[in-house]
Formats: C-alpha cells, structure tokens, sequence
C-alpha cells in the first residue's frame, strides 16, 4: 500500500520529522512517501495560509493518484484540502485533525487538542464543530510557539506537557491530542512522562492517526462518498495549467 | 460607503445580474463595484471549485481595501474565502450564505435554503453547522440546474416556486432562502407567488442580504474581532507575487 | 423609513438615551421615534417586569403600525413581546437581543454579553438557546448596577471594561456585547479601549444592532413569517380597550 | 395539599373540564381549586394572547400563595406566565407542557406532541428547545381545531387518534403527549384505542402531568431556585392595582 | 401502592437509610419494600460494578413485578439495569439519575451533580447526555468518599457541602442533585444550610425523585413504551435459571 | 498482533462467518481468534438480552487479556460490556457500532445504519447520542429479520438492498453502515449492487471496522484513558467466581 503525505509547505525542513513520524507507525505493507508544494507558505497557522497552500495541494493530490497511490494525507492540523481532494481524487483523502478527534472519541470521554498559536485554535474548533464531537472536546490549548520553532523539541515537549497537565486538572480532559503535525517525535514520550505523574492518559500524534485511517481505508476497499464529494466538472482542465495552481506565497 | 462585490469566476457574464441585484437593495449612500478573477473557475458548484477561487479572492479581497472600499462581499453561497479574507483586510467582509441564514432566523422559526446542485447541498450544510444554526434550518433543497444555466429565469423560477412549496408543506420551513447568489431577480417575485398561493413567508436574495450585513457592520464601525481571525504574518509578502495568486482553472 | 422604538417602562428617563443611540447608528433616511408606556415597571430586571410591560408593548406596537411606522424595535435586552407583536402587526419587529446575537455571529467565534444584574442572566441564556447560538455563546456576565443606576457613565464604564477583559482572558470571547439597552454612549469608547489594551475586538450597542437590522429588513421589504407568527384571531377587538392593555405596576 | 389551577382565560365554560381532569388524577391528600382571569383572552392560540393572559395569571398566582395555596399550575399547554410566576411567589409554579416533556422523557425514546393549530407549533418547538429536550423530540402535530371546539369530544378524539398514529408511524414516536390543557378526558380512552391498534404507547394528559409534578415538588418540599428566578424588586407594588393588571381582551 | 426498591449490591448494609429516604418522601398509600441482590457487588462505583450487578436487579425486577408490584426503582445513581428492565416486566421503572434531572430541569435553570468517586463522573455525564439534558448541566462534581464510607454522616455533608457551593459560585449551578443513593438524609439540612449561607437553592435526593416520579407513573397509569421498550423474546426461559442470573462477585 | 473477538452468546452457529469477516479484513500481521460465552443468550436483540450477555463477555475479556491478546472487540452492534471491558483490562477493547460511526464520519456527511429489528433500534440511537455523532445520522433502518436468521444470505441482502436505496433517496444518507455484527459477507457486494445502481457510496461492515480500529490502537501503543474507565476495585476477586459470572439464559 502507498500514501502520499502531502505537506503544505514550499520548502523540505519538516520533511525529515513527517516521514519519520509516519513511517513509524506505518504496517510493514505500507510504503509512505512525503511531498512538498512548489508555490506555498512557510507553515500554516492561519485561514489565509491554509487557503494559499490549498490550489498546490490539490495538484499534488492528483498527481499522487496518478502515480498510483492509495490514499493521500494532507498533513497539517488544519486538514487543508481534504473536502476539495475528495472531490477531486477516487481514493481516499485523510485529514489528520479529523482522524484524531475520531480515535480520541474511541478512547475517553472527552479530548482536549494542544496547538501552536492562538491563531489557529478557532480554525481547530470549527473542524472539531462540523466533525459532529464538539460535545466530547474539552479545550483547545496552545503551547504560544511557532511550527518552524517547533524545531527545539525540548522546549516543544515541555510546554507541551505544561498546557496537558492544566487540560487534563483544570479542563477535565481524558484523551489528548497534538494539535500540530509538525510535533513530531514527542506522543509516547509525554504519555510516559503523564504516566509517570499518575495520569493515565492517551496521547495521539495526528500524523500518526492519520496514517492509521488511511490504511484502513485502504484494507476496507472504502473511500469518500460520491454523495458528499461529487467529482467536480472541469478537474481534467486545470491540469493543464497545474504547477501554476501550486500557489506560492514567499 | 463603497462596497466591494467580487464574483469567485474568471469571466464577466454574472456581472449585470450580480451589480443590479446588489444595486436594487443598496441604501443610497451605498456605491457597489463588481470585481470577478484574472484566474477562476467558470462558476462554484463544489469545495474543488472553491478552493481554486479563493487565492484569486484574496487577491481581489487586498486590492478592494487598498483601493479604499468599505466593506467586501464574496458572491457565492459558498462563502468562498470570507474566513482567510478576514484574517487578511482591515474592512469587514461578508459573506452571503451567512448573511441570510442570521437574517433568516429573525424572521421565523426554520429556514430553507433551495440551491442549485446536489454536489453543493454538503457545503451549505456545512455552513450552517458552523453558524451554530443547525436547529433553525428546515431542509437544504436544489432546483438540480447548473449555475450558468440560471440565465433562463422563467426556468429558474418555476424551479424554485415548486421546490419552495415543498420545503414549507413538507419540511415545514417558514422562511425561504435563495441558495446561489446567480439567483438574481426574483426573490420578491417569488414571494409575492407563494402570497398568492397562501403562504405568507419571507424569501431572502443571499446578495441582498450580504449588502445589508455588510452596509451595518460599515455603519456601526464594526469589523471581524482580531481574536478569531489573527493577521497573517506574511500577507505584505504575498503581494509582491499578488497576481499570480489569482488560480486559474480554465 | 420610520422606525418606532418601544421603550417598556412608564416613565420618560431613558428616553433621551434612547433616542441619542439609535439616532446615531441609523441612516440619515431613517426617522426615529421613542415611544413609552402608559403604565408598565420602571424597568425589566427580571421575567416579572417583562411580562407586566408586554402588554403596553403590544398597544404600542398596533399604534405605530396604525401610525405608519415602517418597523418596531421593543427596546430591551429581554426582547420583551417581540413574538407577540410580531403576531400583531404588519410590519417588521425586532428585539435587540437576538439583533446583537446574530450580528455577533458574523464577526467572531464566540460572544460574551456583559448585562446587569444576575437577574436577568438566566433570561438572556434562554433567549440565545432559541436563538439556535448557545454554541456561539462565550459566557453571560453582569457588571450588578440596576437600569436606573446606569446613569452613572463612567462607573458603569469602568464596570463593563472590567467584566470585558474578563470574558476575553477567561471566557475566550472574541466578540463583546452590551447586554443592556441602556447601556448607551460607550460601545465605540469600550472597543477603543479594549483596542489600547490589546484587544482588537468588536463590542456591540443592542440598539445599534436592532436599527440596522429593522433598517435592513424595510429595506429589503422582508418581514417576519406567518407561518411562525399567526395572525391572532381577535386582535382588533383588543385595540377597543387598548389603554387598558398598557398594564401599569408601580 | 391544595394545589390552585389558573386558566388563562376570562370565561369559566373550561373550568368543569379542567377540575376533572385534575382531581381524577390528584392524590387523595389533595385540593383541587380553580381560578380564571377577571380580563384575559377566550383562549390562547399563540404567543399575542399568551402574553394578554399573563398579567391576570401572574394577579391569580400572587392570590393563591396569599390563600395559603401550596402550589401553582398555569393551565395552559403554552405555559404562559410560568417564569414570571416563580419569580412572583414562593411556592412551586408548574407549566404542563414542561411537565409533561420531562415525564414522557422517562417514559420513551422519542415524543410527539398533538395539539389544537399551526399557531401554537412554534410556540410548543420554542417551549421543548429552552427544556434542553429538542433531540428527544419527534414531531408537533396538530388537529385543527380551535381550542373551544374541543367541546365535541367525538371529533376531537378522533383527530387526535389519526394525528398519533401518523406520529408513531410517520415520526417514529413513541411517547404521545396531548397538546393543549383543554384535551380532557382522552388520554386513557386514546392509550386504550392505540394499544387495541397494536401500539403499547403512553399518552400523556399534560393537566395530569402538571398535577403531579406539583405535588412531587411540594412533598419534596423543593421550590424553584431563586438564583434563577429572583424574587422582582416590586412585586409588593404592583398588587395596590392588582385588578388592573388581570388584562382584558375581549 | 407498592414500590420494590432494588438495592445492587449483595449486603444489607445500605438497606436501612434506603428505606428510610424512600418513606420519608412517599405517599401515604404508599409501601416501600427493599430488596437486594444473592450476588452481586459491595457497591457500584464504576461501568464494571455496575455491569455484575444487573443480572442480579433484573432478576428482582421480574420477582417484584410477580409479587404484585406497581412500580421498581433500581437504587443506585448510575440506573444500573433501567432500560433492561423497563424491557422484561410491564410496571413502570425508574431510575434516580434520570428521575432527579428531570425533576432539576423544572426547578432552575442548570444543575450540578456532587457524586462520591471521579470513577463514576464520566457515568453520570452519560446518563445526562442520552437524557438529552446536557445543555441544562453545569457540572458533575464528587466528594471523594467511597459509597460504603458515606455512613460518615458529618463527613459527607461537610464534603457536599463544599462542593455545593463551588458548583453555585464557580459552575454557576442553580440546582443540586446528591450523585449518589448512599447519600441519604441529608438534602434537606444542605437545603437549609446553603439558604443561611444566601443560597436559596433546591436540592434534591435521588431516591426522593424516584419515588415520587415512580408514583406519578403509578396514578397515572403510565409505563415505559413498548415501542423503545421491546419485550425480550426468551424473557420466561431466563427464570428458569434466575437464581444463578443474580451474579455475585465478593 | 493477537485480538480476541466475543460473541455475546452460548452458542457457535456464528463462529464461522464472524472469523471469516474478521479475517477477511484483518492484515497479516493480526491473529483472530473467537470466543463464546458459556453462559448467554441466543442472540441480542434488546437492553435485557445485552445486560445478561455483559458478564460472561467480561470474564471473556479478562480471559483474553490475561492469554496475551493484544485487543477485544465486542461482537454486537449493540457494543455489548464496552464501556465495563475497558475498565477491567489494559488493553484496548473495541465496540463495533462505535467504530462504524467514527469510520463513517470520516467518509461523508450522514450515515445511515440498517440493523436487524425495531426492538434495537433505540439502542442504536443511543449509542450514537453517546458517541456525540448524533447529527451525523441520517436514520436507523431495520431489515425486520431475527438476527438467527441472517443465514439466509439471499434474503438478507435483497432487505439490505431495499432499506440501504430508502436510506440514501428518502433520508438522504451518504455512507451506509450494515447494523448487526451477524451481517456478514455482503457488505462489499452491497456496495457493487448500489454503485451499479448509481449511489458510489461506502458500505461498511461493522466487524471490519472494529478489526482496524483495533489494529491502530495496538499499532499506536494507544489504549482507553484511565480518567473515563477507571479499575475497578474488586476486579481481581470477582475472577475467582468467574465462571458463574458468564451468564446463560437458555
């Protein structure tokens, strides 16, 4: 099985963190493969961004079913693209926000998200409100610090851990969630450290969940509804002028 | 008060319907202008559709408050990119679906909203899930009539007249919503028919709705709140490059 | 356009704050008028006081409408006798309650309305519950200073400002209203100031939204569904002892 | 016990109906006493009557807890002046429609309501949305017939009997409730009819339902919470003009 | 009248305060029986305990209904065994949770449960959300003191106590619900401590609500409805083997 | 990765089909392996059929758990001893009908569900409500065949057929998911009958749903929060009686 994890992003930094964490929880059948976009932002923490990188995205979701792949990850916390891929692609489209709020729901009561920036908690609030579950979220939490700064784990991990422990105490959280795919490396190492502070606690890593969602979709023979996502009439069209879609940014 | 009316489509044959529907219900003080996109689709019947609207939106959206407007209206009953503008400008922008379905619940107890297709009735869904006014709506019909073929009105009309009658006698709506902003010139036709027939309810044009929104936030000095809608870190950016933003499908 | 502003009390205090606010947000087409009661409470704090105004309400809502008025705004944050007047008359009637709730929709996530007294708390959650937006709905908050002792201007502003900063760091609120008609002559110095502290968010006059919601609704020729609000059989005999309707408590 | 029943009307040709049906399903250790308006409506078919009755009812609530009475129910499916009332007095103020939303909620999955006209339906859909139970609620059906024409047992049977079966097998209910006061002595008669059709379903008489949350109350000796309903700053005042106050329609 | 109140665990320790707050609040046709389980745990305090324990109430569900019965009343604040129940005889039965929020939706506007253990929170939050009441909660909070350390009388209601009156201040709680059946003879003293202390709030004992919402049931001649409530089609065969039904676990 | 699945019943007839959908879709790392109870009903078609199966799948789950399974699934729609399992063992234990509704959600807008009798249905809108995913239903649809009498293949999959077409054309549902674990073997076949007949719509079978669930589960090192399921305290004496436990009602 192959998924294509598509990164909204113009350059290859996150690259090497997305593919690690994808491939770690990857089946041993399942061969993962990362692209980035031609034209688009540096990171996505905003509508405006995500709107920006969403025509390049597209491209890349065509073009990875193109080559033959099984399902396509639109790898950011704001599930950028996905509706309009689904429309776009005939198999299956995986939002990791959306996958993580599924699982989270399988696993506790209620779930609360840590994110980077005030800036994108609405954006996590309205995908958690149309999801259906906004009785089952507890809070949406932020660790105040930039994807691109995400880079200093330590310093990720330890506001991470600060803004969980006020979710689970203050909010009455049961399950968390990283609300940023680009917090890679981090889900098993703080759901030790709760642990080990006597919170017996799931903590999800989105890419992760999505990976997941996508294989068994993938095992199930299931995709999208045509229903929901009808083909869209023109799509053969404007890959005539593809690479141009692939909005750029900086 | 300048009022910036931008049509998600790369050719000008909604202009005089859009400009006269805006124009009918404007206050005086009011001028409209209509801007469509160097790059769009040919009309917006889908998220895919959609998606590519939006980077030419945006473009459009910085241009109209640079060139002083008031306010910004994105014409479509999508909504398309009214969340990624208000982070980007400074002037309020509205967007039409929104607009009637607030107006809508002022004027009875459940609204209907009668559109064009069934690939868009998800997306107005959608639409009203996240207003929060899920319990308020009725149905979501459609007329099953491409946006572009709404330019035989006698067709239109008799579309809507028989699936409005259905909406109130059989999902018991009590206010009626035109469902595509390409449905100009016959919302008080409309009502007068259903008056004629016995039922005295309100049908909402989403253009003339959107002007009233968007003439009372100018009036009262009011835009979208900072809070929900953070200024992008990058927008100056994205100008110099502003032009090539406006996606083009055809 | 005349627009009718119905305030339900028997005295004539009020009435030059009244007339001040909505003069200042309407169109220089419209013309207001403040009317009051006959007999009714000195003001509404609670479920008592407003259904001892209502009937006053409704005979001076039939007397506008006979007067010619285009469209009435009961002028209290409890939206007293909206519903009923809306059965009454022909013309638009609108409570500045759900005005203020729906307007708020359109330019943030999530509201906080900042009222009197804890008495009428539990009044303003059961009208945003019908209003469909109790998921929009930040928090109810009270600044506990009576009606009549809002005359004190800067110790009701420095009262609101404090509840303000409130809703915003504890409640989340991303948009602000008065929850209080008499709450007059601070919206814009309050959103200044919240501005100066760092918050760029909108604060909304009820009165305000009321004016341009009912200036929106003659203007679009729209007003509320017979099919939500049935003609009341007997209404024009009530009118024989009208005078008499106009209940009267202190 | 003594438990006064307050009719919302100014003619006593309901009262026979109305103490029947209260005393047949009173405890044994309880009172049962009538009153009507001195000035009200003949009846109330929507929310502009509901609100001319409340001033009397409120004049009547205030009598009974003066006549030592040990609760209050307003004998009207529109629970008219329910909320006002329990800030007036302080004994146990029940409104039948609640009372009977909360017992059928403990009696089956989903309820329908059947009552008199398509005026009172949005009324009754208000009453069930601020009860919290909208999602336990299948339909709002309605007879069409006008309240004083409930006279004619016959008919009003047999409408009520057609309307519960297309609830049951057209909205999937499985709790039946009458929905107007002045459906007396139908209830057993209707369950028994039904249950002869091959559905075992509860049908509720909402006086009956009214009845014994009050008399649960006053065992329990439970009132409402006045940091709900806080007792009016006034109320001593408004009853020198008592009389007055019982407002007058016809 | 006949009420068999069924006690989940497999002692009778709890058997003395279970009768005596059940005839404390009873009519007086009322007789109050109690039984409990040959196997079954020595509390409920989890999915687990409950889960064991239902068999066991089941089986004495069936007994009580072939002992002539009117009514059953499963005596723990989780409705251990309700639905199940409701499904196996043809006598009203009710459960103290969902006797007690419906009881609290008629007196204020939100309610705040205080129960024993965290372990049963997430229970008692289910509970609420299938009754469709959870818009109407403000908190479920507990004391942390086992069922079976309740017998601590001075304990628990200094416990209770305290965290009334932070779900009044904090949760803004109108209402108080005891979370537990163990918690007997005591709401009537918090009632009259919490009104000293300027809270003039209901507070209501589970098994009071049950009672008295069993004998309305009764009066009225009421039970669940067949069409939630099938009769399971092997209900006889099981008695065969009833005895060894009544699971045991210590 | 080893997961045990638990047929609620004291018989084998299902064995065979059940293994065969889980193998079917398990990968082939997964080893499935099925149990029955000793004790327990024919099948479960109610609330009392599931509370009498619930022990004997406990003393299954602690079974499996302690002969190194990796992960329980519950073989019933109805998610049968779920919520106690988890509390019990500290491996991931899976509810098929919850699983369905999460996988469905991710795959378009509403689902509906098409089960076996009107005596579950309830129970399936209950465990949606729980799941939060309410307003993501379409319907709940039954087939009106035992579930003994699923085996007739032919006959079950024309039912299907029949109530999945209302379900997409009268209750607009966009992903179909097969309402009883015993409908084995179809759902991919059902899938082909309605794309060929025009609805490109999922299908999904609630057994393969769970195996993936399961599977992600194990795979992210991820099991239920010890904040909603906490251990219950007498867990381990409660073995000691284990097999009594396990009840039988045939």
């Amino acid at each position: 099985m192959r998924i294509r994890v598509i990164l909204p992003v113009s350059h290859t930094t996150l690259n090497k963190g997305a593919f690690e964490e994808a491939a770690l929880y990857a089946s041993p059948q399942t061969e993962i493969s990362i692209a980035t976009l031609e034209r688009g932002p540096q990171s996505v923490e905003g509508e405006y961004e995500e709107a920006m990188a969403i025509p390049g995205i597209l491209y890349r979701a065509q073009e990875a079913e193109q080559e033959g792949c099984d399902a396509i990850i639109s790898d950011c916390f704001g599930d950028p693209g996905v509706k309009a891929a689904r429309e776009l692609v005939d198999i299956p489209v995986v939002g990791p926000a959306e996958a993580s709020f599924l699982l989270a729901a399988a696993l506790g009561h209620r779930f609360s998200v840590v994110t980077v920036l005030q800036s994108v908690v609405p954006m996590i609030e309205h995908l958690v409100t149309t999801s259906g579950l906004l009785t089952r979220m507890a809070s949406v939490r932020h660790v105040n610090i930039p994807v691109l700064s995400l880079t200093n784990k330590a310093a990720m991990k330890a506001a991470l851990y600060r803004e969980m422990i006020s979710a689970i105490t203050l909010d009455h959280a049961h399950v968390l969630i990283l609300g940023c795919t680009g917090m890679t490396g981090v889900a098993e190492e703080l759901q030790q450290e709760l642990l080990a502070a006597g919170f017996n606690v799931p903590v999800i890593s989105p890419v992760a969940a999505a990976i997941k969602l996508a294989e068994s979709m993938v095992s199930l023979r299931l995709k999208q509804s045509r229903l929901t996502y009808t083909r869209p009439k023109e799509c053969n069209i404007s890959l005539s002028d593809g690479r141009l879609l692939a909005g750029k940014i900086a």
